[in-house]
């Protein structure tokens, strides 16, 4: 095998995912005269927070879509939020909503997904579309996973059978993932950070996820050999190399990728794996909202594979 | 250990549960001066089903517990009994709404769900309360994992770190059985018919949840020494005893129980395991929808554990 071949390259099927979105839009746009447009809310001044929506917004103007920022300082009233939030449902020219998390500890982040309209809910993360997922109902499907099963289901198109462990329990990644994956015959495994013999269970994966949060954690002993990784952690490290000038951090995965290179069958990179198609799948979304607003038939990119 | 230690007696389990619920309805009644009430919609005649809506009524009646028993013909429009439980939805006499499953065919079950106003869903069937459930949130959880995760509970107070395999996907019993596992700190893997190696993966488990619906497909090659198996099975064979008279059909399980017993630590008999307490759990839903229906606190099993 060439060893781009085991490079599962989010960049390229992010581009592609786009490539078929950009149309819609455009006939979206003919049919209704308006473009799709998503609501972006920002409140206060995180750093990270503002290159997510920075880069969301720019990936939007890009792809025929509408964008509209809307900021608040980092002191803003929970109810004003919340408002605002009421206003952009009953707003019939918005047809996703996304309040970038996290949130300052004086404002309930359940109170606040909660008020998005859940056909609104582009990020996925109100609890009638988690339970629609769950369900296996129609829904709108956080970004994150959906893009980790995308590239999944377009490298290896029957899963059907393989023991899949998901490393992370959380309701933005992990139990989402589990549930498509399930979805899709795979026997699921949840481990975290109180599962006993994490090396063991995790040599068992076909298919391992990574969404832990702990830099390059995944070395070569939990790796069993042919497996596919999919590895959704970005963490900032500092840069030990003082060889190369201006770069004084680096991001790396959740898997120490090197180590586990030849062992694997295939691998997502950290940049360049799952972070380019999470902002593909938040366009996916907001086009699938923009049509269902409209009551018009939309095939998302999981039925049409 | 004495061979009843061994046997996780469901009917002992729903009993306690049903003492501490008695004495809440007693409260309930003399706080609001009505009692407590459920309402149990049943449609066509189908056997297992008047046996089902009658063992509720019955033991409804017993804990104080009003109930409406509203019936349909298996000819009924959809419209009709959507509007039956709109009325129900709208009628604050009513806290508790359980339509009896499965439909007829002409009806769409999910539609008849997601009509079932979710603070009156006992089942805890709507999207919502799946949601919920999914991340974390308070919810109505359906009678049979969390009468299983009750009994569980009981006899190991402390699951974190255990190995938790479920076998059977259902809406119904795997996949909410996997969120409260979860919650709960097990590592949680859900196997079902498209599992390759059920064996291997099934002797993992330190506990074991069976809901496939095969009768006695589990036997001692799928068990780990001294795991704890809950089967969640009802299964009618015919009886082939011929010495037993007026006794033509038996109920099993899943797991062939005398096979397991030698091995296991402690095990759910079928019947007399988990069924008594799906019944208790949906007298205790119906307590919780009649005191939220007031707004009034209910501190709920899993949270007084």
């Amino acid at each position: 095998m060439e060893t781009n071949d085991k490079i599962i390259n989010g960049k390229i099927h992010a581009d592609n995912l786009l490539k078929k979105i950009y149309p819609l839009s455009v006939d979206y746009i003919k049919k209704y005269s308006k473009k799709p447009t998503l609501a972006v809310v920002l409140i206060g001044n995180d750093p990270a927070s503002e290159v997510y929506v920075k880069n969301k917004i720019i990936t939007a103007n890009k792809n025929n879509i509408n964008s509209l920022k809307i900021t608040f300082s980092n002191e803003v009233y929970e109810n004003i939020l919340l408002d605002k939030i009421i206003e952009l449902n009953n707003n019939p020219d918005v047809h996703g909503i996304l309040v970038q998390l996290p949130l300052p500890k004086h404002i309930s982040e359940k109170l606040v997904i909660q008020t998005i309209n859940p056909e609104k809910d582009v990020d996925g993360f109100h609890p009638t579309n988690y339970g629609n997922l769950f369900m296996g109902s129609p829904s709108f499907i956080p970004c994150t996973p959906l893009g980790c099963f995308y590239m999944l289901k377009k490298e290896i198109p029957d899963l059907t059978g393989k023991n899949a462990v998901i490393i992370g329990r959380s309701n933005i990644v992990g139990k989402p993932m589990a549930s498509l994956l399930l979805s899709s015959n795979c026997t699921v495994t949840i481990a975290h950070s109180k599962t006993i013999n994490l090396i063991e269970t995790c040599k068992k994966a076909d298919i391992l996820i990574a969404a832990i949060g702990k830099p390059e954690m995944i070395n070569e002993d939990y790796i069993k050999k042919n497996a596919i990784i999919i590895d959704v952690g970005i963490n900032r490290i500092e840069q030990n190399d003082l060889s190369i000038k201006n770069n004084k951090s680096k991001l790396v995965g959740d898997v120490n990728y090197n180590k586990v290179f030849d062992i694997v069958d295939k691998i997502t990179p950290v940049p360049g794996g799952v972070g380019p198609m999470t902002i593909a799948c938040l366009m996916h979304n907001t086009l699938k909202a923009a049509f269902l607003n409209k009551k018009d038939p939309f095939i998302n990119i999981l039925e049409s594979m």
